[in-house]
């Protein structure tokens, strides 16, 4: 058995590469990113992880289902409500659905599963808490919650600091310690390290399982040389005092991963990385359609090499 | 000040009559097709009656937003979920907004005003009651809500009985106690009565207040002849025990209304309307396009002879 810590838009390639080459691969998932909109429970990462494995993913946009409509969002502006964040109409269901379940007092992992089984994802998909934890931002302009940041003010205001609300009483998922503890291998997906998988790490019981199996967990730089593959996560690390190379990747995961896979391009980096008691192994991480996800899911999973 | 009982698409074309005609008019609403639908609650009634007001509603289907989409219900649909209820995209909004401010604490009476202040509705309306009623249609397939009987199954069972649940210990919102006491005059919309006024009859509290107020209480026919203008009348008046004609009406209203509006061609009915006590005053009622709503409006509101 294979576990991926993951994210959303910056994971889902691996985690799909992942499932095209092992049948039993868990996917444990950020909670950092969810939000109450409009009275329903939205969780981005989860559902970006889930739309992918279920072949509804918008791959252009990165979130979202191919194909929706964007009628209910452009009603609640005509509404003069708050409608800065993108929900497609069918992409709603999933929240509604969600919303429903949870005042019904199912827990986030039992309508997570439920709802993969619906769309038809392939994975197994754990969030990583069954607990709220909310990753905000502090920028010059006050704290705000890490979609606010990203989606409504375009990543723009400066980031002087990132904390995960919530995260010091969560517990980590009852299914997500069990699978930690047989898993093979656990990998962490090349995602933004701060935002993405930082939430699950400020998750005590969480992070506690992983350092246990530190030898079994194997991170993927999200880094090439000094910049990020995509997204924010260059001003998110300068935000935690991290330097944004792989091995600033490196001394943020010292503590829970064995080792990190960087680019053959950052050989360079290789010692600095072993200084931090992590192994640096390297291969081609950039992962260009199909069969690049599929490659360096097989290299990750043991099955080839890179 | 003029008050109009209306139900939904049979009420919508007499509402925005007199909408057009008066700018004084509160509309009281049916709230016994309200229903709970994932976890979002639905008031067909005041939604068409709304939209009717703030020109949103599609007039071919007599409910819902025109031009909305239905991505929404159809994923529901692929997820296995039950879909029978056209819920559209836009239309959508209005239910999650209602969900989201009455879970915040508002009642339905405040939320159904802000709506219809948000939407641009031209009119003040009330619903009948801020407590949950619920008509319930007996078949020989056993109870459903109306909405099941008329949407879902397409009002094809036997109806064996009709009941309003809840009526006996709802109690009608302030605003509506007052409305009806200072109105100079209250029309009954020719809406289905037994489905659409009826459950505001069976509100004790709305009833007796109508009961004072009976001289100033005019009833418009639904029905011509032996046949309802539209809609699935004869069914539950029938069901109800009442000749399907507007002598049957008059019999139905006749402790609450003063006097009853029929068709020119039903004049050989008054006699009959009036030994319930009532007068028996004939028009026009057919309403045709905006010009023969207002006609009828003008007419009801005491400014034109018909």
């Amino acid at each position: 058995m294979i576990t991926i810590l993951a994210g959303g838009t910056g994971s889902v390639k691996l985690v799909r590469g992942l499932a095209s080459v092992s049948k039993d691969i868990t996917v444990i998932c950020n909670v950092g990113d969810n939000i109450w909109l409009y009275g329903l429970y939205v969780c981005p990462d989860i559902d970006t992880v889930t739309y992918g494995l279920a072949c509804l993913l918008d791959e252009k946009r990165g979130w979202g289902i191919k194909g929706d409509t964007f009628s209910f969002v452009d009603q609640m502006k005509r509404m003069g409500r708050p409608a800065w964040f993108g929900l497609g109409d069918r992409d709603l269901a999933t929240h509604v659905y969600r919303t429903e379940m949870l005042r019904r007092g199912k827990s986030l992992t039992e309508v997570t599963i439920a709802l993969a089984k619906t769309l038809g994802a392939t994975s197994k998909i754990l969030p990583a808490t069954d607990d709220e934890v909310e990753t905000v931002i502090s920028t010059p302009r006050g704290e705000m919650h890490l979609q606010e940041f990203w989606v409504k003010r375009g990543a723009r205001p400066a980031v002087t600091g990132v904390a995960f609300r919530g995260a010091d009483r969560a517990r980590p998922g009852r299914q997500v310690v069990e699978v930690i503890k047989k898993s093979e291998r656990i990998i962490i997906a090349p995602a933004n390290p701060v935002s993405s998988i930082g939430p699950m790490l400020a998750i005590g019981g969480l992070r506690r399982e992983l350092v246990r199996a530190k030898e079994r967990v194997v991170a993927v730089s999200p880094i090439i040389g000094s910049r990020p593959v995509s997204g924010p996560a260059a001003k998110y690390m300068k935000a935690a005092g991290l330097e944004v190379s792989p091995a600033g990747v490196a001394s943020y995961y010292k503590e829970v991963a064995g080792s990190l896979v960087i680019a053959k391009t950052d050989w360079k980096m290789a010692g600095r990385i072993e200084q931090f008691g992590m192994e640096a192994a390297r291969a081609d991480i950039i992962m260009t359609g199909p069969r690049g996800e599929a490659r360096l899911a097989r290299y990750l999973a043991g099955k080839a090499r890179n």
